[in-house]
């Protein structure tokens, strides 16, 4: 397959970087500086204590790249857009586009780039780190769940598993794709979103009374939009298991109380703001995500402002 | 009269300054340094460039007093009730307890004490600043407004304003006071409270669309609940009002704020927390308002837990 991978962080790297095993792989950033030193040196992956180097090619700009098969999306889910408008090139009427962002409701920026019937959605449970420029280690691997929202009328997911699985992926194929999605957004639009607000590692969540309301009460909130989605969600189920989170990682910090204290923009807009919309469709209303988004981006203006 | 001034800070202070021209006063305070140097030295309060030596009896405790006619209520809300518990001895059948304290439902804790009848509620627009101990500055001065939840069976709130006007303040008898605490309520509620979950100077809300998208909604809630209380409250007015007193004191730092900086308790449980009780009474309900709640306390505990 063509493919081309946008975003060279850490997992844009390792999926870009394994796939070019039997694929081609074009690897696309706007940090000069990683591009060239991947083109120069290759990409290093460190994985299970070794260190491998793979070649795919890195590219600020697609201008006059012929359309891919496939275009993994591995930005910050805030600059999607500008992501695929300034690659709008390499988007061809087959080409299938892919999130495994971080959140919900990204098929509503990727629906404007491609057909419903071309919009791959999905998770990961592979990470990694950046270690420097073309230096990336691998941590924990799992899988690779992907899934579509209309009917899979060119039988693409089979194709893409096995593209995945041959490259040292475990790819999973889901018919409720929504489902997953959503069972893994409750964590990150309560507990994330809390600790962001106060600033707390994610201990403090469980053990303290008051957050743990608020917390709680997010959770009610996106129980009532799934059912609205007509998703399964079991509250106690999902609230106990939050709870373990919380627990489980006591000094755990969570990307949006990261990016907040380093006074960088949050990924809130498809994290709680995609419980918000999904409400709004569903004709519910969820205040307290309501207050929680309008909450993250005050902070996150406040950081600039001071 | 003989009057009790619990809380000796600046506003105790003055009203108990003042109210001793013409009344035997105890000013009551559980710091023995405040209370020894107010009897070694009397009170002095700074007044229109002039300093002025009050002699109220100054006490840590009232144990073995009689009753007093009035006792006026000037500690944090969050130490009222444990404030009239240790000076149980002083409340007598007749004795009126007034609380011009910040926020809404302090009759609440003051039932405890006495009958419906005894209880005078209202705001005061004097200020003033602790400089030492012993040593107050007055501030600006306004009205005194005063009123009671039940009728005035014994005809108490003319003798009292007549108290009040004769010592140097302005005492105004309201029919409806509740209407008027709700009036300065709005404020606290909406502007102060947004200033302390953000850590914000005031300037900031009306700057920022995500701080007043939570102002705005806090507004609108407390409007819904006062109207549940049979109150009036014009949203658009009170909006435009509050927004005003941001623009106007840009720098201005407001109490739950500051307190939360300098790791205190904050008074929420009588601004915030009374709307949110005064809505469950009219079985209406106010998220954002106990979201806020729940933020500010879980904000409280941080402090301790860092």
């Amino acid at each position: 397959m063509r493919i081309a991978v946008i975003g060279a962080g850490a997992m844009g790297s390792i999926y870009g970087g394994h796939l070019s095993l039997h694929n081609q792989v074009f690897l696309i950033d706007t940090n000069q500086a990683i591009v060239d030193h991947i083109n120069a040196e290759g990409l290093v992956i460190q994985e299970n204590g070794a260190d491998t180097v793979y070649h795919p090619t890195a590219l600020t700009s697609t201008e006059g790249q012929a359309p891919m098969d496939l275009i993994i999306l591995f930005v910050k889910s805030l600059f999607s857009r500008t992501a695929l408008q300034a690659n709008q090139g390499i988007i061809g009427p087959d080409t299938y586009l892919m999130t495994l962002q971080n959140g919900s409701g990204h098929e509503d920026i990727l629906g404007k780039f491609v057909s419903q019937d071309h919009i791959i959605i999905g998770t990961t449970e592979d990470n990694g780190a950046v270690l420097a420029p073309g230096l990336v280690r691998r941590g924990g691997t799992g899988k690779t769940n992907i899934g579509m929202l209309t009917a899979d009328s060119q039988n693409f997911l089979p194709r893409l598993k096995e593209t995945l699985d041959a490259c040292g992926f475990q790819g999973i194929i889901h018919e409720n794709i929504q489902q997953l999605i959503w069972n893994k957004l409750f964590t990150n639009v309560s507990l994330s979103a809390v600790t962001g607000v106060l600033q707390v590692p994610m201990g403090f969540i469980a053990g303290n009374e008051h957050a743990w309301n608020i917390t709680r009460q997010l959770i009610h909130e996106a129980v009532a939009v799934a059912h609205g989605l007509g998703l399964e969600a079991d509250e106690a189920e999902i609230t106990e298991k939050v709870r373990q989170t919380s627990l489980g990682s006591p000094e755990g910090v969570t990307s949006i109380c990261a990016d907040l204290k380093a006074g960088r923009k949050t990924e809130v807009d498809t994290i709680s703001s995609s419980v918000v919309r999904a409400a709004r469709k569903c004709g519910i209303t969820a205040p307290t995500h309501e207050m929680i988004v309008e909450l993250i981006h005050a902070m996150e203006d406040r950081q600039e402002a001071f």
